[in-house]
């Protein structure tokens, strides 16, 4: 579990945004790597906007092992990497870049890292159950097309923007739609993808719209839990904070790096240690 | 003196080269930070030859704290930085980027590595002194252009290409001229600048040209002692091998990116337990 000395042969990957310094990934991964004997570190590089080509440029000439993207980079890496998955293609957004024989491959591990934390950490399939979605950002866009991809029965976009959620909601083809707060009552899932209860102490919608037989994931991790999710457990639902589709999305990138299964509980240990240095 | 954990306010420094599996410098410079108690890693990065320009691109983009050149990039990188010190500008070879203000300056530290190097495990100042210098590749350069520089008397450059030998011994002006081997029995300073003895068992000169008045460096420091240094010291020499160098000359640049003197003992300390490793 203890970190390796790092030498002549250890190799490098990096997350790349603006800002940066306080993102989890580098007590993720080097984590991961610890737990795993790889020798292998991660660190974040600061990387200003506009410069994501010259960050991608960079990654090919020092030979890095991956590097993960976040904001303001997604959308622009899309559009620089030799190669788009199908996921990042969809969703014109990429938060994994891998190395490969063909060139630098973008992916996108969000959706997927969701739907992991949802079954691991709520027990919940969605395949064929009713599901909302409220806000139609990056993070929006991802939970709905991997909804959709894992078989919902539908999935309802709610945004405060017409027009975004109608972007939203054509990436779940004819399983999505445009709805509003009435929405809520009638899924089996409702997911938070605003970043509102980040520390605002607000909450994105009502929360006497949920019942107790229904799940509700938030995005935001941090506080934990949300003032959301907090009214969600006083009503009896099941209800998970984001910080399990943040270490799966990580373990995705883990695994599409290395070859090997992540260590997910060492991962979201070291997320939660991070975490305690900021209260 | 342990590392500490890599988080999101971690800096990068690395070096570049290839090949650069076997490099020192991260066991090095690794060690430095953690006793200086810096929150800074540093890691090899593989850069194909003729890829500097794209290795340099990437570090403006990725912010790197520090970065060192090793072969076959050091020329290359002269001609790419921004701005070169007079000392990488006279020997078109750096080993050493500084991020800057102004952008990325070019510097050269083995001389003033060599030079603390001779002072630290020597007691020797080339001031006044007649030197000899055996070689006249890269380190060979730095070395002469370092002990002229120092004030030294003379600075002999002794190499079997003879027209290798005069662009050396010119770093030196009218300090510095083109000598053989017996240029060596007058000598108070001997330096052997080849890779002569670097596992080869061989020698760059005869020894029985030593005498125990003279101080003998060899830049060679694995393995230690060389078959010549073993033979200047059974004839009395005091001869230091290339480690002080190697050491000294990454305490330079520890200082150039972090302003903080470098915590010379615990970086010779690394590079000795690195070293046991590999015998």
């Amino acid at each position: 579990m203890t970190e390796r000395p790092i030498r002549g042969t250890t190799r490098l990957a990096a997350v790349i945004g603006s800002p940066i310094r306080h993102s989890l990934s580098p007590a993720l991964f080097n984590a991961a790597f610890a737990d795993a004997g790889l020798d292998w570190v991660y660190v974040a590089l600061e990387v200003a906007p506009g410069d994501a080509g010259r960050a991608l440029d960079g990654m090919r000439a020092l030979g890095l092992g991956g590097l993960s993207v976040t904001m303001p980079h997604k959308d622009a890496v899309a559009a620089l990497v030799d190669h788009c998955t199908p996921e990042a293609a969809a969703l014109r957004a990429v938060n994994c870049v891998v190395p490969t024989r063909d060139g630098l491959v973008g992916d996108n591990t969000d959706g997927p890292g969701f739907l992991d934390a949802l079954a691991a950490d709520a027990g919940f399939d969605p395949a064929g159950r009713r599901t909302v979605v409220v806000g139609a950002g990056g993070a929006a866009r991802a939970i709905v097309l991997a909804l959709a991809r894992a078989g919902a029965a539908e999935v309802v976009v709610v945004n405060r923007t017409a027009d975004k959620a109608h972007v939203a909601a054509a990436l779940a083809a004819a399983q999505g739609r445009v709805g509003d707060a009435s929405s809520i009552e009638g899924a089996e899932l409702v997911v938070n993808a605003t970043s509102v209860g980040m520390g605002d102490g607000a909450v994105p919608f009502e929360p006497d719209l949920l019942r107790p037989e229904q799940v509700l994931a938030d995005i935001v991790y941090h506080p934990s839990p949300t003032p959301l999710l907090a009214a969600a457990r006083d009503r009896g639902v099941t209800a998970i904070d984001g910080l399990g589709m943040l270490v799966h999305q990580a373990g995705h990138a883990f695994r599409l790096w290395t070859g090997q299964d992540p260590p997910i509980a060492a991962m979201t240990s070291a997320a939660h240690r991070e975490l305690a240095t900021r209260r």
